[in-house]
């Protein structure tokens, strides 16, 4: 694969030294200001009220393509780690996201979200009508943590710091203008807890086994890189379904 | 990495026997005519002399990334096959791309297509300012060379059969609507045999080794799944610079 270009700005000052975690946290609090999807112009329509259902139901198909690729993204994290300390912490995630005896897990949850946006689960679930576009930027998270560092990969998930709010916000606003999607919030009532968690393993991890302000930069251009993957899919939602509208052949099409 | 899923549409009947060659090649016209990215709008606005410099620089930008993945496309289906009798004739394309003693390869002559739109060779063989959506299409082509058969890696180089006609057009349209370009198209003139030598190695390999209707189905999902991603790269550069023309942060800008 290919390795990402370092990008020409940085969240940091070019000092040398290695960053105290609370210097490391606001640069990567400040890639998040920058480039953190909560700005995105699909999500700002969403918080606004001011997507149809069409809309609504495009974005719930196409994030299922990513919700189900999550634990796999996981499982080759864990497989890339000699330390079981670290490997019992981290599958958390996979039984968060694909659930077990007691629990439904998060994809079961995305799907009764879309369910809820009037689409067919089984519809959903076969994948068949996700866009290209939302696929190819899905599978370079893959791509990611499969070839890059281990602490690279484990830095990528460090848009969890971000998602609280973010979700929070969302939440509001989805009872407020969409309130036939209520029923289906369960993945983001989840979420609240899960989010914040895996974000606090994730940063005392990066802080810890970054040995070097080089290795620091790589853990910050990681989570730059993560944010490109998440906007990304909203550019190919916004225009697909929203300007110009134009999904491109065999993709979901919203019936009027 | 998960798999792509067959789509609803195909370009064939549905019967079950071996297809000719004929009708083989007809059903992969048939993806073609469907899904090449001659009929892209980003394309027929090219084609209409409609694009400023300005987006003509976007694209020849975000295209050196697909052509400088190109020949590690091909390295990677040199390294799959056991057979010394393909290996030194799909060697050639990897020749083209890179170049020897006596000629300038593909990229080179791209590069210089591309500083006859007016940008810095350097800051375009640096792939800096490239779109993410590009970078994860075109990192999807790797993917797929890397992950699926061989015989559907080398299919997914049929969209040759397509590109002669595409090429003959597009200088055709270039010299008449930007005549500024007319130093920079030789890459252009050297794909008007090439790609025609390569898309019949391809095809002859495909109908030889496909030994089941099965495995020709594979054949025909595989040149739709490269369709989309050349259509994908398409819809990157209409969304970034055409409309909305929202490129997202890091990428490339239209100077004014």
């Amino acid at each position: 694969m290919p390795s990402q270009p370092v990008k020409k700005e940085t969240g940091v000052l070019p000092s040398t030294g290695l960053l105290p975690m609370e210097e490391l946290r606001a640069a990567l609090r400040a890639v998040g200001d920058q480039r953190y999807h909560h700005q995105h112009p699909f999500h700002l329509l969403m918080h606004e009220g001011k997507l149809t259902r069409g809309q609504l139901q495009a974005w719930a198909l196409n994030r299922y393509y990513y919700q189900s690729v999550i634990p796999i993204k996981d499982a080759i994290i864990l497989s890339r780690s000699d330390d079981p300390e670290f490997r019992r912490a981290w599958r958390k995630r996979i039984v968060d996201h694909d659930g077990d005896l007691h629990a439904k897990g998060g994809i079961e949850k995305w799907l009764k979200l879309a369910e809820a946006t009037g689409l067919d689960g089984q519809r959903v679930a076969s994948k068949q009508e996700v866009l290209p576009a939302t696929r190819y930027a899905v599978n370079e998270y893959l791509n990611l943590v499969r070839t890059r560092p281990l602490l690279e990969a484990v830095a990528s998930s460090l848009t969890e710091l971000f998602s609280r709010d973010l979700i929070a916000l969302r939440m509001d606003r989805m009872r407020q203008h969409y309130p036939w999607l209520s029923g289906g919030l369960d993945y983001f009532e989840a979420r609240l807890d899960q989010a914040p968690e895996d974000a606090a393993f994730a940063i005392r991890y990066v802080y810890d086994s970054a040995k070097t302000r080089a290795e620091q930069e790589r853990v910050i251009q990681s989570l730059r890189d993560k944010c490109d993957i998440l906007w990304a899919q909203l550019d190919a939602l916004y225009f697909a379904y929203v300007q110009p509208g134009w999904p491109p052949p065999g993709a979901f099409r919203i019936e009027n």
